[in-house]
Parts: C-alpha cells; sequence; structure tokens
C-alpha cells in the first residue's frame, strides 16, 4: 500500500545490491511513493550484483562511484541533478564493509591500514558525501538524509570487530555535520540502527543465525525485518519528520530498551541445564 | 496535505484543550489522514477548554475521564470501542500537571502529598491507560501509543521542579510496559520528546521565552512547533513504524544532540560583553 | 588494606540489614579508612537485621526511621549532627522495596495504592533526604551523596516489575536535586547501578540466580561483588571525586556496555541445540 | 594529602608536555600515590616541551615514542617493563590532535588524508597501545587503562570539528577492547569525559575562553579543573574501582546531566536585553 508520501521527490540511494539489501527495499518502496531515484554502487558491486536490473524495474538511473573518491561523488551528483532536473530531497547511504573482518583479523590483531580502509568505507563515505554535497549545493532545503547503523556503536558484541568503531564513527558523523547542513539548508542527518538483518553483508557475520535468534526472543516484537526498515526509511524521508535530526533511532522491535525478556532467559536457561561445559569448536573471538 | 497514513483507525486522544494543544493538532491531523477520532479530558477541562468544539468539527466523540481514575477509564475504554465498533489503534497520552509548580513550591521545598499527584498525573495515569486497556484487550494488535515527553527527564532545567522526575517515569513506563504489551499484542509504545511548545501548559513555566529563545538557537532546525509534533505523532501511529518500540523519541530541531552552536553562543557572548553583575530580580530558582 | 580515605568524614548510611548488605559492607569499609558512622534502618528491620550489632562492631550510632517519615528524618539527621559534633560529609541510601513485588502483582496488575508505596518507600526517600538534610543544612560543603540503582532504570527485565521505574525516578532525583545541592553547598549526588547482587532484597526476585549466571557470562570482568561495590563508594565519598555529580556510575564488569559476549552466547546456544519447546513451567511474568 | 592508593603500581603517562597538562598532574600525583612511573611522549613533542624535567622531578623514565607507530610503542613497552622490572598497572592516554583544526579546515571542508590523521592520534593510537600491549603481555591483571575524552563525542560543539569524530571513536575503542582485555586479563579500559580545560592542547580552541564560561555556569559545581581530573584518574588506577570498565566517566561538575541553569540563563538573558543582531566578526564556524 502506498501513500504518495514522497510525490515528486528525488532521492539517491547507495548499497542497493540484491533483494536482500534494505537499500534495495527502500528503492522500491520509495519508487511506490512517488520518488525518482538514482541508484550507485561501486562497479564492482554493479557487476556482481543486481543493481541493474533493479534500475531497469524502478526506472531508475544507475551511476557507479565509489563513495570513498571525491571524484566519483562530484561526478555521481552531477549526473543526478541532471537526471532529477534539480537537487536532491534524499539520501540513503547503506554501506558498511570491514576489510579486517574478510581477512579473518581478530580486533586484537588490526591490521592498520586495512582498519583505516574499514573507516573510510563505512563512516568516513558518509562525510564525503555530505560534504561533496554541500559544496554543489545539491541538497534540496529540509532534504533527509539517513545511513544505517547498529547497536554496536554503543554495545559491544563479539566478532564485530572494528565495524564497531566505524558505526560509532558513523554515528559522531551525522550529528557532527548535522548541524552544518541543519543550519545553513535545514537538511536534517540522522542514522537508523536496524536489528540484525540477514542480507548479503549481514550473513558474513560469525554466528550470525543465533545471534539473530537471540535478538528476536530478547525484542518484544521480534526483529525488525528489511521490508520494515525500508518503512522507517520512508517516513524518515517524508515531510512528516522535518524536525527530527541528528538522532540515532533505534529500529529494532525494542531490543535497545531491553535488559533481558523471558523468552530468552528460558532458551538462556535451558543450555544451563545441559551443563556449562564448552563443547562447540569455534576459534575464540 | 494528507496521505491516507491513518485510514480506517480508531484513535484514542488525550488532553486536547485547545487550539495550542499538541493533542488538538494531532486529532485534526489524524482525521486527515483517514482516522476516527474519541477526545477525551478531565470534566473541568472539559468545561474550562474547548476539545468539544474540537468533537463536532472532526464529528469525534467527546468523553469525560480524569485519567487517574481506574472507574472512569474503563468507562472510556469501553464507549470508545462501542463508539468505534471495535478496538482501538492508537493512543495519545498528553497529560501533565505538577501542583508543587502550580503552587510556587521550589524543589527543594517539595509538599510531598502534592509531589504524588504530579506522579499520579503525569506518569502513572500513563499506567493506568495501558493496564486498563489492557484488562480490556481495548488496543488492536500492533496499535501503537505515544505519550509526550520532554528532555528533563534526561537533563535538568531549572524550574522544570518535579515535572522532571515525573517525565522520567513517564518514559520508563514506556519501556516496561512496551515489554509486556509487544510481546502479547504487538502494540508499540513509545514517547516523543518535544522542543519546549508555547502550550496553555508551556506558558506557566518561569522564563519560558528566553528558554524558546535558546532551545531555538542552540538547535540547527530551531525548535520544533506543535504542528510538526503532530506531524510525528501521525507516523508513529501508521503501519511505517510497526517495529519502534520502548523508544524515547527526540523531536527538538537537534537540540538534544548540541553541545553548544554558534548562534546560541555569540547571543551567550553578548551577556558577557555586558558584565557579569547580576541585575535580575528574579526569585532564585 | 586501608588508605585512610575518609579520615575525619561523618557518614550516615542507610539499609545496612545484615552481613550480605552492600550497606553493610559500605559501613565497615568506611569505618576502616577513618570515618564516624551513624547507622539507620527502620525500626521493623533494626529488629529483623543485625544493624545493632554492627553498630557495636563500628561503634557507630544507629538510629531508628523510617525514610519516608519527615519527623523521623529531621530526628535522624539532628541526632546524628549530635553524635558527630558537627554535619554529614556522605550519605548512602541503599533502600528499596515494592509491595507490588512482595505480594505478588504482576507489572500488568499493579495495584496502584502499592505502587505510591514503592515509589515513596524507593525513590521518594532520596528527595525527602535531600530536602530534610538542606532545610537542617545537615551536609557539609562538598559532602557526597550516593543512592544504589540497577540498570533496569535504563532497559526492561522481566519480573523487575514497578522497581525499574522506581529506580528510573531515583537516578532523576539525583540529577533534580544535585543541581540544587551543588551550586548551593557543592555537594554531589550520584547513583551506583550496581550489577544483580545476592543480598537479602536481590535473592526475592524470580530465576535471580540464572540472571546473575547471565550477567557474569556476559560482563567481561563478571559481575561486580558487594564488596567490591563497596570500595565504590568509598572512592565516591572520598575528596578525590569532587566534581562528579548528576552521574549515574555503572560498576558491573562491563555489563552495561555489552550487547553480547562470546561466553553468553555459547551458553545460549546451547539451549538452541536442545530444540526451542518450552519445558520451564514457571508462571509467565 | 596523599593515600598510598597506587603503593608499589607501575605507570605509563602519555602526553605530560608540561604543567598545563592533564597528563603531567596525573604522573604527579601518581607517584605521589606511590607508583613508579614511565613518561612518554613525541621526540618533537619531548623537545617543545618538559616533559624530560617531570622525568627528573619524579624520577621517572622518559621514552621518546610516536604512538601511532608499532614500532615505537613495542620498544617503549619493553623497555618500560624492563625499567619497571615487571609489567604495567595502569597506563594513561592523553593524546589528541586535529590537523584539519590546525591548518583551519571547516568540518565541511575537511581534508580527509589529514582526518585520518586525526583519527590515527587521537583514537587509533589507543588501539595500537591496547594491541602491542596485548601481544607482548604489558598488561598486569587487573590492570587499569585509561584515555581522556570530551562530550563532543555525544553532541555537537561547533568548532571542535572532526575531533568530535575521533574522540566518539576513542570511546568506542576503549568499549571494544575492553570487552577483549577484560575477559582474558581482567584489565579494565574507560575514558574519563572531562571539562573543557585550559592546556596548551584547548587553549588553541576557537572561543575557548567563552566556552569555558558557559561551562562554568552551566555546572553545578563549576568545571573540572585539570588537578581534579588528575585525582579522579588515580582512583581509577586504584584496587577500588577493579570492576568499573567500558565506561565513559563524567567529570565535569555536572554539565552532561544539565539542560538550563539559572546562572547561565541569565548570562544568556542579558545578551537577549541588549539586541539580537550579531556584532562580532569572527568567520562563521
Amino acid at each position: 500500500m502506498a501513500y504518495n508520501l514522497l510525490k515528486g521527490k528525488r532521492g539517491l540511494i547507495f548499497g542497493a545490491l540484491n533483494e536482500d539489501s534494505i537499500a534495495w527495499k527502500v528503492a522500491v518502496k520509495a519508487k511506490e511513493e512517488g520518488a525518482s531515484i538514482v541508484l550507485t554502487n561501486t562497479p564492482v558491486a554493479l557487476r556482481m550484483g543486481k543493481t541493474n536490473e533493479l534500475g531497469e524495474l524502478l526506472g531508475a538511473k544507475v551511476i557507479p562511484a565509489d563513495a570513498t573518491s571525491i571524484e566519483d561523488l562530484e561526478n555521481l551528483l552531477k549526473e543526478s541533478m541532471e537526471f532529477f532536473g534539480g537537487k536532491i530531497d534524499f539520501i540513503l547511504h547503506s554501506i558498511g564493509m570491514s576489510p579486517n573482518v574478510r581477512k579473518g583479523h581478530h580486533y586484537s590483531d588490526l591490521d592498520y591500514d586495512l582498519l583505516l580502509k574499514t573507516l573510510d568505507i563505512s563512516a568516513v563515505s558518509f562525510h564525503k558525501i555530505l560534504q561533496t554535497s554541500r559544496k554543489l549545493d545539491a541538497i534540496e532545503n529540509w532534504g533527509s538524509v539517513l545511513a544505517l547503523s547498529y547497536i554496536a556503536a554503543q554495545r559491544t558484541f563479539f566478532g564485530y570487530n572494528d565495524m564497531a568503531d566505524a558505526k560509532s564513527m558513523l554515528e559522531s558523523i551525522a550529528r557532527s555535520f548535522g548541524y552544518i547542513y541543519g543550519r545553513e539548508r535545514n537538511v536534517r542527518i540522522n542514522t537508523i540502527s536496524q536489528s540484525p538483518t540477514m542480507t548479503t553483508a549481514g550473513s558474513g557475520i560469525k554466528g550470525f543465525e543465533n545471534l539473530l535468534d537471540f535478538g528476536d526472543r530478547m525484542s518484544p516484537l521480534g526483529n525488525a525485518s528489511a521490508d520494515e526498515c525500508a518503512d522507517y526509511c520512508i517516513v524518515m524521508f517524508s515531510d512528516l519528520t522535518k524536525k527530527v535530526t541528528m538522532q540515532n533511532l533505534f529500529h529494532d522491535g525494542g531490543f535497545s530498551s531491553m535488559g533481558m525478556s523471558l523468552r530468552a532467559m528460558d532458551q538462556y536457561n535451558k543450555g544451563l541445564e545441559h551443563g556449562s561445559e564448552s563443547h562447540n569448536d569455534h576459534i575464540y573471538d
């Protein structure tokens, strides 16, 4: 069901890799809600994923860009404005990757060149998009910018590694630039801290399914799905949330405000009944 | 402009006193978005304010109820369900009053009977609404409940007095009951922490205009208005925010994430230039 | 080992029931660190517990007082100052009790008279101590006041019931009164949010042992003990923490900053291996 | 006055440039409390500042090291352990610098190579110290590690620039590594979020004196001094705070929990009385 919440708006979406991507679902719903869309991804992701397919489906322009490259971003923003015939109303940043995680470096054995890459890809890219947009005056007054985050920015999850630090920085950038862009152009900048989600990115994380189970039992409403996250993004892009800025918005079925649910405790207790000797063989993480 | 976001939904709204009330504006917008409405207020407020007028305007039923009385709430909920021909989809709690503030008792000279009244009116009433609703199974699955709060729940503002403690408790009730009502009926419960707003309630607070000025200069988007707050309530009542629960959502133009803006500092500095001897004569608060 | 951290200081301690009480251990350590002590508890608790025994052990005066009674508090503070021959340097509030929990009322079936009692005993009593102290000018400049809290003030734990709302209010009172007493007398007011602890109070909570196990596995340093909590109280009473005020200080082995530890997840996973059908028979909480 | 709180302990202190440095005062007090000290700073800072002088004063060894260089850190830690004849009990990280601020790049015109330097110097260095320490097993069981932070990690202060993002990341590293080092060696890792302080670093920030004035009037206890911060560091290094970890501890006279004080509002109001036209000529920041 559509409401015309984004009628006439123009949106730029980073990170729609395939049907599992939150960004994919945001693009689809934004279109349904009346928006014109530009999709972007790195050239490699465009080859590996299905972004072009989505572009055809939505009548969206697909523009390759590495979000860590100012040159690419300048080109992306200019081409987007040309395609739209005007400035951009909303932007979604759904980008995150840790080469340290990929290469199996534990958080206590980080490769520091790779850490800077994690930061550049997952956090600084957000600043680069904002700074380049501001220089080109590419975002319409009262525009809305979102980045997707995770509660690891506030609390430590084993195995999440240097992505936790990157997400903390990402949320800080939303605040820092939200101040600048807000006072100058009334542009609001927020992050949505989403439940763990079985996307291509999420599925790479160790023990992810059990973490999903825990989250689901802890959260009174269960984990939030990618589809539901897309709904939340739509309202944050709409004109009904104009004064919400510099916030990190938990979209997680209540997980962030839970200490312990009965359902999760019951499951935990079953483990206790069966003894506490460890019989799993995963690598210490 | 309306989107049909609440088409077919039924909402119960506490605290629509007059045109300045946030609850008033929520009722008007909810109606525009397709909802049926029941308005409620205490018998005294119904006589003093214009709730009945609003009822006529919106074709809404007006039911008197003291939100601290279980009997009144039972009657209210039953009559509402009769009027609607079914369960309630959303509830707005916009109730707050401190008899200590009214009677001029400083926070360090509280009357403790009045403190319990502040708590009963401004916080426990929220629990009473929820508990009574649950007993009568009055809220539809996936319903949405909101209460209006203020950042004094987290940070101390001189003169806000025992309302700060009441708002802290209000936000805690939203979490505590959000867990219960979420796991059982998927009902979500949140608070919106709104900018200081020039309502009838707000205008009673000492030095309120200057506080508004400070908030406006600190917030990159300026203070959020009552109208904008109503917009935010609408999206929180809509089906697009189903997995947001147990949250306190700042709707304040960015104020909550600011330490110091240049605009507020400039104003402050002007005060410094003119000397730091105190030349105001208000009572120490 | 003692450091003379409280040499010459005078402390008033609420809630030292027996050897398991955190307040008991604070009293013992405060004495070791050079303080003179007054102990207080309700007349009933004095009969049931061992406070008088502790008084003899420490050469401390024991003064009966119901912390919800202004009259009792006035008497307590006056007698304390007489005993000390001067003002009080530090106060510990370790008081909490929910008649709703005692009588088995679920959070969705609260007795509201009992809720007001929970609040009066567990939160408002803190305000009463502070307000009465201020009126009698009973606390020395740069004095330090602590109350013991729990993370349920921020996150929902099943079964913690209306104590969660009371703790939220308690922490708010620490901030609100911390502002007043700080600006006037440089008195600092903080709460310590302690790990779940096997005291007489703690042991009454349903499923408490398993919650302790979970906390212990989640916290990188394990749960904090009552003894360790007493150490932390000592430093907060000492002259080395003079500018810390209006804070809620987590003393929990890291629990509050954890999302998921490997150790807790391992235990949880064992429950998963053994199927997810529920085979416990406790009452739904 | 000394208490022997650090008797027999061995501490490594980064960033003691001159008498104004917080790290300087920590070193002096740690010595008074019975600790042996190693001081370290970059070779440039050793030439420009007075670290060597302090070394002589305290009988401390001074070892040059660039905290962004793993090689330097390895050497530093090995030499420290040799000097101490054993492992290190506590570490203070008091390092922060933004080349973007130095070169006058506004936050909306960052040089991204310099941003990575800001991060490397001000945040990643903390990880490098911890990772290298862990690899060399250089920290004693139950050791304590602190880094100095600022509330800009949570709230935006104009002009604080990319240091805000660096401090957010620094605090995240404290949590992430606090989990690892806690579970393995019971080492606790915290940050202290200190009032703005007139150190050599602080004095470079634009409009810093007025910000100090505002902080002082907002905080019920006034701004915390460098001396008082050193006191707080001592207790966090002592055995009395063993279970406090992964926390950001505000040491700020109450500033972080204030929304508005009467004293700050009075000053602000004076600015209002004198008109709101801007008559300052600083560059928009």
